[in-house]
């Protein structure tokens, strides 16, 4: 099969051998996966990933349980033991022994196979397309940010960061009625926010007046984490949704001065990511820059890193 | 009058001019005066303060309203303007426009005469002492802990640094019954906390499983930040009690990737110290590693930096 492999490098191998299921895992063909930014990271010595990148994809069920043969699906990513102390106590994405896909220890998506455990999926409602589908993975991520603080009408909230993810939360904030507002560095993607009817603000122009109740960082950098320490009020949250590759690190005295809580959040509910692509409270078309043939990989992962595009999708199918 | 002023360099003055009250300030005659970490910060460049060190202290009111004259008392150290949104929201820690005690934009204590807000007085007990009264502001810092994490008897907590505020932390939490360990560096430090029935362990003996509730960091150093995230558990909790000058940051992927909360605390309650040390439910005696004559505060500014010392106090009286 076609391949995209982290080893010393980056690789499109165009005959890796096929995968084959282990017990409880299912086959799947992929037919859309969507590059991450964690994707990159991963290419820049995060996690020190080596294997078949990606997680975040659309398939059908190609061999393994015959409850799900021929199923269009989507995969949770945290593949789980369901005996340790994180996975009895409801914290199975935190399991000791998790392998994640394309991200540790275990094959990714980006590929025509992939081998995924039958507990991790879900069926894709019909009325989805396969580029819909594809965002069930980070729109559940953005939805966690929910599970981990209390947004209601009142609420000021900023997102910052207007790339991929950030635009994603800030469709699943807006949900909620807060008072909200999106600070990004690229005039095209704010407009995806505000045609949503979210006020945004060009960096530039932003007054940091440490008056918000919660931001949301999804910049992936230090210096979004630092203006986010410098919009939130004294007392007040930052959900951190980034992580980066690399030794720069960040200051936490502000941290310290104005006791400011930060919540860090990672993967969410794929139920609740479907239902709201189901009922287009998220709208993920117009985040599509990019939908190229599978063999082309190398090059859209080289493209996904530029600033002007957004989403990037592979087609297995060409 | 005396004082040790931080100006382009920390000095001694033999004849620092006299501070005059400004209205609903009394002026205080300082007895005692304890060294922290954060005065050793300031001289690093922390806050860019300018002005007479020194936050921790306990004194007789020398002029002022006729309520406080004559007695000894201690003092909260944020001076605070009661009408910004912060005050009015019951943070008035957080004051918009608060000056703080030789820490950020007033003098503070290292000197014989030291003028603060009557808001902010506490009267000591008759049966504390002044070596015991000092240590009111650091204890009220170590009570904040409680304000911000649900410490019950089943808590796996850890205190990471067993210095000045790691000390009063651990006894502040040991009373709440929950099961905690204090981690250090230095064997006759760690032994105070074991004579107060606390657990401990030398960092090179430490085994980090990711198990604990809750990780408090009163290390002041990136070091012990990171040694507290392997420490906690996956949706556990930091407190964290540090502030450090300089550029060194802390990486926050495995905040993210563990979605752990860091809480950042600060000032506590003064009432709630005050009846700790009455009831000596915290024992600081022990603590107390040098008492000098104020004439040596230099030397014994240098000598709070040395991991021999715990509190060095510093003796106005002489």
């Amino acid at each position: 099969m076609r391949a995209l492999s982290l080893e010393k490098n980056l690789q499109y191998q165009a005959n890796h051998p096929d995968p084959r299921p282990g017990e409880g895992e299912c086959l799947v063909r992929v037919r859309m996966a969507g590059i991450c930014s964690t994707d990159l990271q991963l290419v820049l010595g995060y996690m020190q990933f080596r294997g078949i990148l990606g997680h975040e994809f659309v398939g059908v069920v190609e061999s393994g349980s015959a409850n799900w043969l021929g199923k269009r699906v989507v995969c949770e990513i945290n593949c789980v033991c369901r005996h340790c102390d994180m996975c009895l106590s409801g914290l199975a994405n935190h399991c000791r022994k998790r392998t994640v896909l394309g991200i540790a220890g275990r094959d990714g998506c980006f590929a025509d196979l992939v081998c995924v455990p039958e507990a991790n999926l879900h069926e894709v409602p019909d009325v989805l397309t396969d580029e819909q589908a594809v965002f069930v993975e980070p729109v559940a991520a953005a939805y966690q940010t929910l599970s981990q603080y209390p947004f209601v009408a009142k609420t000021k909230a900023t997102v910052v960061g207007s790339g991929r993810l950030g635009l994603l939360v800030t469709q699943v904030l807006a949900e909620t009625g807060c008072k909200l507002t999106v600070v990004g560095r690229n005039a095209a993607k704010l407009l995806l926010a505000e045609k949503r009817g979210v006020q945004s603000v060009h960096v530039d122009d932003l007054i940091c007046r440490a008056d918000h109740d919660v931001v949301v960082d999804c910049t992936g950098s230090p210096e979004g984490f630092d203006l986010a320490t410098r919009l939130v009020r004294p007392r007040g949250s930052i959900v951190l949704k980034s992580t980066f590759a690399g030794e720069r690190g960040v200051n936490l005295a502000a941290v310290v001065v104005n006791e400011i809580s930060v919540l860090g959040s990672r993967c969410g509910s794929f139920s609740d990511a479907i239902h709201a692509l189901v009922r287009e409270a998220v709208e993920v078309r117009p985040m599509i820059t990019q939908t190229v043939p599978f063999d082309q990989a190398m090059d859209a992962m080289t493209a996904a890193s530029q600033p002007k595009h957004l989403k990037i999708l592979l087609d297995m199918r060409k």
